[in-house]
């Protein structure tokens, strides 16, 4: 069995891999668009990225554990409870990738039978590379971070996510976003990458954040690296948060019961 | 009378004097803040930078251009229509600021009888440096920026922001987002700077950005950038922008008409 010291090193290895990737085709596309914005060559582009990384990380990881399973949005399709797992987002935050919004991410988790033991979220356009293992903490670029002491949902930035769906899930994001208006939040952020939201949460500077449809490669990193900085995870229905489920609420812990009273509500 | 260049050196070099001080009490600040993260602690830091970024700037401005007058949200109470205005937001994207997001602003524009001739906006945490002269174009740290070639809400991404307002006007926001969702915008977002949300219009970002309560500091130099970018600026309800409007809808162009249509309706 790996040490999770290990395993940190090989995920924070294959991040920058991936990484690496999405650096260049965002170098290469800046030029593209420059000469034809066409949005057929931006999304193919966007597309090539996505799957480049996932191979990138993918095979790296093949390499150094060939007996471990892995699980992402394109090609990896191992199940959520395998023994040793690795899930892959190698372009969170596609979205703002395509339009040169540089808040995106590489998101890789190391789960040993369904429980989380590594997990590293790395924004290679900002340089900033958010890791955390199992009992271990959790690190902004090697220095320990932590989540706020907010006691109030008036001291503090929510963070939300909307799903692709144009209906009832839009819908209900919107009226949990008037509730939190509601409830005097400071402000909600809607920045389009879930990995760096939970970061955000792990880094003090989103008291909350939630979403409700989620997949397993868009938490499974971030969800660790908030309860390694003290926060608490779970999901909209305040259920424990597993590899399956689609919903999610992370908060520094004091507004956990003020934010799952809105998101039960309005889900 | 001033040349366009003379009064845009000046405005860089007071947006790096007020940009200097924001950084200096954030460094501070994240030092004061993880000993003791008491709320009432971190408001007199911001408070306190937004105070003497403001003081720094304006007395620049004022030793240059003694005869100029000087308007913002502290202590600068110029008319806007006066002869030879500078327009001056210490600090934008307070609420960002104050949770160690990075994603704030200096912005300053000088405006000749009420019409814009200088913009400049900058964010010292990503040294990011938006400028703009009348019929000079729109650069980003010195490189020439264009609006996105978008025809549809389809391909666009859309930025908002809320006012302080807890009431009405929030609602009127959550219900324009929905009809934007509506109209399969590609993506929301809320970023929480209303200069910066500016600038990405006018680097491409965003297709277009709205919203329904500013004041004057707040677009005077982002609303330049925009329309010297190849964008369009408007009030909500398709008005030209003058400083005494207090809501705006910036877009890349082509998509003014089909952004209008719902920000008329839904204010």
């Amino acid at each position: 069995m790996n040490d999770s010291k290990t395993l940190l090193t090989a995920a924070i290895t294959a991040a920058k891999l991936g990484g690496d990737v999405l650096m260049r085709y965002l170098r290469d596309g800046v030029e593209i668009r420059s000469k034809d914005r066409s949005d057929a060559k931006t999304y193919d582009l966007v597309s090539d990225a996505d799957i480049e990384s996932e191979k990138a990380i993918g095979n790296y990881l093949k390499q150094q554990f060939p007996d471990h399973a892995l699980l992402g949005e394109e090609n990896l399709q191992a199940d959520t409870d395998s023994a040793d797992l690795w899930i892959i987002d190698p372009l969170d935050g596609t979205n703002n990738y395509a339009h040169g919004v540089l808040q995106f991410a590489v998101s890789i988790a190391y789960y040993r039978d369904g429980k989380p033991v590594v997990g590293v979220v790395f924004n290679p356009a900002r340089d900033e590379l958010y890791t955390a293992t199992i009992g271990g903490g959790a690190f902004l670029n090697g220095k320990p971070i932590q989540v706020n002491q907010e006691r109030t949902l008036a001291e503090s930035l929510v963070g939300c996510g909307f799903y692709y769906d144009r209906g009832a899930m839009m819908r209900k994001t919107l009226s949990a976003i008037e509730a939190f208006f509601e409830n005097d939040i400071h402000g909600i952020r809607r920045m389009g990458a879930a990995s760096l939201d939970l970061c955000h949460v792990a880094a003090g500077q989103f008291g909350g954040y939630f979403e409700y449809h989620l997949a397993p490669w868009d938490f499974a990193a971030g969800a660790l690296i908030v309860s390694e900085a003290g926060g608490q995870v779970s999901d909209a229905n305040g259920e424990p948060l597993r590899l399956k489920k689609t919903s999610i609420l992370a908060t520094n812990t004091h507004l956990h019961d003020a934010m799952l009273t809105i998101t039960k509500k309005h889900h």
